[in-house]
């Protein structure tokens, strides 16, 4: 039987603080009992995936970095360098690295590394979308298929929480696209810096966006539009993102990229909201909008714009700390705590 | 030799990720380097102290709660009940609690326990400011010494991190009345509802803080003012402050109270800003303004306004995470990944 929303609020009551005092974190605390329908929620167990992908459109100069730097990331991933191995060494958290197609000819990466998934539909990645679709609507399909077989896995492992980003140079103009696509905004309001492009490139890149949705302009659904515009790891988010919801599973989203994943998913399937939490807003413009869209709130507003889940990692622990208030503090009756004066 | 902002930043620079992309994360980062003076911080070990204290105020009838509460949650926090223990317990963080004056003649504090220290200069709290100075100067500068020793004993113990709080029923009106004092923010501006006051009982807070302004008006330094409407552990938390920057030790603030500390400490020697992280904007309205006063930004804006402490060990972890990226993130050079297009 599902716990109702006055049963969840009276168990936050009865905690030793004032009612509400704990902000936020009582929002965070609802959210998961309802998801685990619970009033002792637990996510101690938490999986980062980080999906990567290489990008057809990032042979179009809308990127401040060369394309061989997704492999070379990816790399560093599993070697423990980057940011994302580091916040999730230092919060216990169980970090995942999918290969969705990442150009590895530079690079070559391992197919026997415990840490990687290779799960390329496509190992060049996708191609270039000003010039045709991005991938085959079947590949946009696996790819989603792939994202709900993490959510299996991380469910058959025991998680209790995932975390979801991604490395692909190339994908804030993908992420972009899909967002004009998909909502009133305009490529202006959305095309932001990316890694950190210049004022020439900014302005290529919006108008890169502008020629995909004018040559994709007779897609007509959430996933025409994922295949046409979108990237392997965005489609994986996607999946896992609705497979999340179909299993009750709690889904940290990282930042602008991951954000337009929930917007597809969204798009599909309302309802996904409940079991995804907004972890940051990002420095890439076009996030806050798409938050708003959403109409959901994220947690951290640090100025962050990196991907990988960074964000995503960083705030799982305050999900860890928020399931633990609403399961462990002791109640006014049990503490022998006097209650607000009439 | 003192590191340069410029070495710091070539270091945070040199990480493989875009420059800036970790946003407030690489300033936190910058600050933990400053004060260690290392390119590797680390501020893994880490406690929380709260300091708790009665107030002769609160049987003014400016509070939601009665005066008791204050002993009942010193006793829930050691039983492990309260916000502040779950807290400190998910994040790995060591909890102590000074007893700085508890009344605890209906609900007697154990003088054998391991985490609670008994600490007080006069047993009862403070007297009610509105008919004398709250305490004696010789009684606040003991309690100064009181925070001081607390610092000293955290170094002993190899403590790199110090979170600070407090718990003490009626000392949201003494944190308001030192904040009129020592800004010129009105107490209309600063007074709020606390742990939950009701519409009648906020206006006699504020009265109540008019009057001891008028009362005290001869106050002629920051801590004769801590002396006349302070409290004890407001006191102890500004020699905490005063002695972690006299030790280079790191310490988070709290909420609206323990602001009001650095307050104190800010006018009395103003660089003690350079050790302190400011961790959430409380709910309580004065919280901004003071802040604003400070020009110091906090990590969260969650909407919390339950003191013990609570909002410093919800980020400390956050603070682990910015110490570790730049201590133990891989250089693009020692990676083997591409810089920047030129």
């Amino acid at each position: 039987m599902q716990l109702s929303p006055l049963e969840i609020q009276a168990a936050l009551d009865g905690k030793t603080k004032p009612q509400g005092s704990l902000g936020k974190l009582e929002d965070l605390a609802a959210q998961l009992a309802r998801i685990q329908n619970t009033l002792a929620p637990c996510v101690d167990r938490q999986r980062v995936c980080v999906f990567a992908a290489s990008h057809g459109i990032s042979a179009e100069g809308v990127s401040a970095y060369p394309a061989a730097v997704t492999a070379q990331m990816v790399l560093n991933f599993l070697a423990g360098g980057a940011a994302i191995h580091v916040l999730c060494q230092t919060a216990g958290i169980h970090l995942r690295v999918i290969d969705m197609g990442v150009d590895d000819v530079a690079s070559p990466l391992p197919n026997d590394h415990p840490g990687l998934r290779r799960a390329a539909i496509k190992p060049a990645g996708t191609d270039s979308f000003i010039r045709g679709p991005a991938m085959r609507l079947e590949s946009c399909e696996m790819a989603m298929r792939c994202g709900a077989e993490e959510v299996e896995r991380a469910v058959a492992d025991g998680i209790q929480m995932l975390g979801i980003g991604e490395m692909g140079i190339g994908n804030t103009t993908s992420a972009s696209t899909l967002c004009a696509a998909l909502t009133h905004f305009t490529p202006e309001q959305l095309v932001g810096r990316g890694t950190g492009v210049n004022d020439a490139t900014l302005e290529h890149k919006k108008a890169t966006v502008r020629q995909a949705l004018a040559l994709h302009a007779g897609a007509n659904s959430p996933v025409e539009w994922l295949a046409a515009v979108g990237g392997f790891e965005i489609a994986a988010m996607v999946g896992v993102i609705l497979e999340c919801h179909a299993q009750k599973l709690p889904v940290v989203i990282d930042g602008f990229i991951a954000t337009s994943a929930v917007l597809v998913a969204h798009a599909m399937q309302p309802d996904i909201l409940e079991t995804c939490f907004f972890s940051h807003c990002s420095a890439e413009g076009g996030h806050q909008l798409i938050l708003d869209f959403l109409n959901v709130s994220p947690m951290l507003d640090f100025g962050m714009r990196l991907g990988e889940a960074s964000g995503a990692a960083l705030v799982m622990p305050l999900l860890r700390a928020a399931a633990h208030l609403m399961s462990d503090m002791a109640t006014f009756e049990k503490a022998g705590v006097s209650q607000q004066s009439p």
